[in-house]
């Protein structure tokens, strides 16, 4: 918290940064893995980062939250089994469990004390914890699903930090290749895949790697994300022994759970692939 | 520009504030209506800001200016007269005139020093400006559209800055009600219309307004827009005598000028409502 009373993100490499105005800082420690602090700001509620960058507010998250589980879950005809890896702040899972098709979820976050934290200045984002069909581990993702059994799963949510540290194996054709294993047929992955503006390499980089992976379809998804680097995030799917055209739009439009952002016509147009992207993309 | 060698512009009334890093000020001017100055930025390009708040930057201005005219232009079946109100950089007359069935384009813009200052600092979204089709008046666009005879138009835009000052009359139903009578049967205007997180209610009442002055179909388009408050800008359609939910397909993917941001799939995905927007519009 600068003397000033904002809290400020650079955007690493970008010239470019984010502030928030902030009431207060509630809460500051340091895990095994990262600093966590917690604010209270102006206008955006409740605000969590880690290491200095915004992981969630109160104001944005439904955003990120429901496109990483809806836009994977509505695509898959049967979805009973989920693997969350990352996820720590319980929101992507929450959103899973509104899915009454799921089953089993195991969520694999690396730092037990996002989590911890997320239930105290969060609970919002994690009234599903406690949900018999969740099942929360603190411990390597990576790891977890080169050990995973092969067709444990059938969607794989990648709801991680960005691409540096111990991130950075979960955009790597490794990491792919036992998503291919561990997922069941026409199984999904599906992972945040940063800016389409500021990283368009990466974007890139994660299609190359998730066709080399023998992924049968790969697309990239788009969104808004206020206080996300640029204003405007994705997430990158790929699909094993099926495509991504399609979905199961009629339980979409009925579905029994409300949404603030995801519906059917957002499932479609987040789709949409910008001219700059479409051709990187060729 | 601050001590610290940063341009930083608040977002009035969010508690929320975009920075973009300086290389150098390279114009500073008060025009009659407003202070201009001009920046290079490290990472943006160059920059042109109006009374401190972000115009126009090299980087990401090709989102804004192709959203403003192609959704219009390819959701008309022959759009040959168009009138842009404001619009001073002159990006937006220049993707109009990428459009061979453009006849004539009226561009009526309040400061004159703004068009003469993106000459001499944006020459690349001033291309067109010497284009016979051009006609490009400095006076009042209000006054323009109250004056204009009946039908003179296909298409209005108001690329305007956001609805204070002299702005705020191209917001509501008096000056909506010239713009229908302007506009030839079938016509469309088009306006800015903020951010769809940050200004939802404005959003809400231009809806109302072009609804209440017997514009057919009312509709809001999204796009990112990295430097714009939250990152996530809208435009907002009214169409007398049709509706808006058909375009030139065809002819938008045989286009024979390039893009950056637009395309056929943008176009029909942009009209996608996420769901708090949706309701708050019922």
């Amino acid at each position: 918290m600068g003397k000033d009373g904002w809290y400020t993100e650079e955007w690493a490499g970008q010239g470019s940064a984010l502030s928030l105005r902030l009431k207060d800082k509630v809460h500051d420690e340091k895990s095994p893995y990262q600093r966590i602090e917690i604010y209270e700001t102006e206008t955006f509620g409740t605000l969590m980062t880690l290491d200095g960058l915004v992981m969630v507010t109160d104001r944005d998250n439904f955003v990120y939250h429901e496109m990483m589980a809806h836009v994977a879950l509505f695509s898959h005809k049967a979805p009973r089994r989920v693997l969350i890896i990352g996820g720590g702040d319980c929101g992507t899972l929450r959103e899973v469990l509104k899915h009454d098709e799921v089953e089993h979820v195991d969520q694999v976050e690396l730092d037990e004390r996002v989590t911890r934290v997320a239930e105290r200045f969060f609970p919002e984002l994690c009234v599903a914890n406690d949900d018999p069909r969740a099942h929360l581990y603190f411990q390597d993702g990576i790891q977890w699903v080169k050990d995973a059994a092969p067709g444990s799963y059938d969607i794989i949510i990648v709801d991680s930090t960005d691409p540096v540290g111990p991130a950075a194996g979960l955009f790597g054709e490794a990491f792919y290749a036992d998503c291919h294993r561990a997922l069941r047929p026409e199984g999904i992955v599906v992972g945040q895949s940063e800016s389409p503006l500021f990283h368009t390499e990466l974007i890139k980089a994660m299609h190359a790697a998730l066709r080399a992976t023998d992924f049968l379809d790969v697309a990239t998804v788009h969104f808004p994300q206020c206080t996300y680097p640029s204003g405007w995030w994705s997430a990158t799917l790929g699909r094993r022994d099926a495509t991504l055209t399609s979905f199961r739009e009629d339980d979409c439009r009925e579905r029994s759970f409300a949404t603030r952002y995801y519906n059917a016509g957002i499932h479609e147009a987040a789709f949409a692939s910008p001219e700059f992207l479409f051709k990187a993309l060729l």
